[in-house]
């Protein structure tokens, strides 16, 4: 088994072989992937059996055994993911600016690779194929730590992919899996200084925190949202209903679910039993404060410990304000910066929240599930970012691009 | 004396209001800062006479008491700086991006402040000015953290600018700092997540190093610069003296000064004595590798250690290369991805070096000294990025910006 530092420094060579490769290259390693892992299917299946089978016996709950179950139809997916990338844009040599300066200096500021991309991620397997895919399109030496839980599947995945990457005349390590799934290895990738330029987790909240506060590395924190809807005095209440419902309960496990409502007091008496009502379709529990209870006997009352809360389930927090600055405030106190919306007809209520709301995305009128690299027309995604440094919001390829400034003088001096 | 953690609140509201404070507003604030030094220069140049007591009684070296010290000159410099900051395009509030989806969402990327930008800095007061006046301009909220040595010229400078901004209409606490110099309140600066959205360390290789290893808040590494010029077979050769004389003796103490000089083994016999005929002008120590001493016997051994070393001063390293990729092969290896030039008048060398080198800057047949803020036209700059995520090379006001989506809708629901 590699030792971290040997990863590290075939990554360097990787990425700077990586860096100078023309789009088509990447394109064409992207394509044999996909070829590969349909080739490489029974390896692949055999190796989650047995992931499943070592789960089982360790008592991993159904939810855990689902996220790590592949299957034929779920390999297919992940090659035509690919094959989507492939297709995308080129991110890398962008002209991003170019400058004449008076001495007749001509700067070129280019998108370039930022290097190796390390990423941390749990018992879903789909995660290192998804994640190599990206890195490798924008240049960048991938890698790869998953958990445990998934370590066979993940070799059976990698070793694929890297003979593909061979075989299309790329370095085998342009993609690298870390085998050794210790906690000793996640620290020692976290402060790989000097190898790893940028280092991003994909899971819960527990993973992410851990990378946060251990990492010398850089990071993007990823994930974590606690998304606000605030229905104001000036909502149509058909359209806050439909965007409460399917914020709330479309896909509730994931980062832009909603997780609680702020109502404007003129229209609580109206709104609330009718979301209510709606609601109970999914059997959705609400914990309302005591204004809203008033209104809503049935709801469970909220404690403090129900603001900011991310639920990622048919729960709902529930509060009523007295107007949008009051939302403003609870949203700046318990959001986590992720998505949070306004449903209202009144132009200057809505610009006043979409101008105080800090967060990646803010809406006037829509879902907060809208926050997708898919949705925003990225292609694809590697995470969505919830801190300000670099990225905000959906990270597409665009995203995992750094730049250089390319300086073309005759003989300039200062 | 406040805790970290209510400066950290303290600017957390302070944020807030600047997020959304207009341009006009903050420019005044700028304006009223400089007029504000000027009144108060007596009693700055007090405090800073006691910083300079306390560092004589200390022992400090001529050159720290020197950077240490103010006079009514460099407190005008600091003013005319801020005005200039002031006169400075609005770097918040650019639509970078804007897409109408299939589905009718329109989707604006915007510009917005970072929130709380700390800075840790060592002894020259001026940085405390200086930084915030760069983080007002771009609506941050600055936390300062000066070195023990300049506490008392940061006190005045600082309570001065507070009672500006806060004439101008904006909250002091836009500008905050810890008077607390110990360690302590160092480490509690660069973990104090939540509060702090950047910490940009402003000084020597060992302060930067200590904030890397240390923080937990997103950090932006900056300043480490060994920059190499590579002579090429190809190059004028007259050109190359007047670059590499610049690059080295223009000011020797800054990161974009050179430190190792590549040279192409057909040109060596050619260049090397007419290099060091121009050096010795400033009494240039040149530490050549054997095959460069054949040709210049008077020039020190270089030993390993002064690859990659950035000495800061009138030292330069030397090594002869058969061809540009053993020269970007040294320069991959030993330097620190800040600046790196060719010169050369065959464009195909030119372009393999320029893509090949992975650097901030890389420049053809100009002198590495370029890179600088000013000097690329950004107006001014807070600091030299080394690292690749968010920002590389000069970090002018637009990269002391986020972004934010904000998405109109009518309805939508995913």
């Amino acid at each position: 088994m590699k030792s971290l530092l040997e990863i590290g420094e075939a990554a360097k060579s990787a990425k700077r072989v990586l860096a100078v490769t023309d789009t088509e290259k990447r394109n064409a390693a992207l394509l044999a992937i996909a070829s590969g892992l349909r080739k490489d299917v029974k390896e692949i299946l055999q190796a989650n059996r047995l992931d499943l089978e070592n789960g089982e016996k360790a008592g991993l709950s159904a939810a855990l055994l689902d996220r790590l179950a592949l299957d034929e139809a779920r390999i297919e997916g992940i090659c035509a993911g690919v094959e989507k990338v492939a297709a995308l844009p080129d991110p890398v040599g962008r002209l991003l600016d170019r400058v004449t300066r008076p001495n007749g200096l001509r700067i070129d500021k280019v998108s370039v690779p930022i290097g190796t991309i390390a990423v941390i991620f749990e018992a879903r397997p789909n995660v290192s194929a998804d994640s190599a895919a990206l890195c490798l399109k924008s240049g960048n030496a991938a890698i790869l730590r998953g958990g445990k839980e998934a370590i066979h599947s993940n070799m059976a995945l990698v070793n694929s992919m890297r003979s593909a990457v061979e075989d299309a005349g790329l370095p085998a390590d342009c993609i690298q899996l870390v085998e050794d799934t210790s906690r000793q290895s996640a620290n020692e990738l976290m402060t790989l200084n000097g190898y790893v330029d940028l280092l991003i987790p994909r899971g819960g909240r527990g993973l992410i925190q851990a990378v946060v506060q251990n990492a010398s590395v850089p990071v993007i924190e990823t994930g974590a949202g606690t998304c606000h809807v605030y229905v104001d005095r000036a909502a149509d209440l058909e359209m806050a209903l439909n965007i409460l419902d399917n914020a709330k309960t479309s896909r509730p496990s994931v980062c832009n679910a909603c997780e609680c409502v702020l109502v404007h007091r003129e229209v609580a008496q109206a709104f609330l039993p009718a979301m209510a009502a709606r609601l109970a379709a999914h059997n959705v529990e609400i914990r309302a404060d005591e204004q809203a209870r008033a209104i809503l006997p049935q709801a469970t009352a909220a404690t403090q410990d129900d603001w900011g809360r991310e639920y990622n389930d048919y729960i709902l927090a529930c509060r009523i304000v007295d107007d949008v600055a009051q939302a403003v405030e609870h949203i700046a106190q318990y959001g986590t910066g992720h998505s949070e919306a306004i449903v209202t007809a009144d132009e200057q209520t809505a610009a006043y929240f979409l101008a105080n709301v800090d967060a990646a995305a803010v809406y006037h009128n829509a879902s907060t599930r809208f926050t997708d690299g898919g949705e925003f027309g990225l292609g694809a995604e590697i995470g969505i970012s919830t801190q300000k440094l670099h990225a905000r919001g959906p990270l597409g390829l665009n995203e995992l691009t750094s730049y250089k400034y390319i300086v073309h003088g005759n003989g300039q001096i200062r």
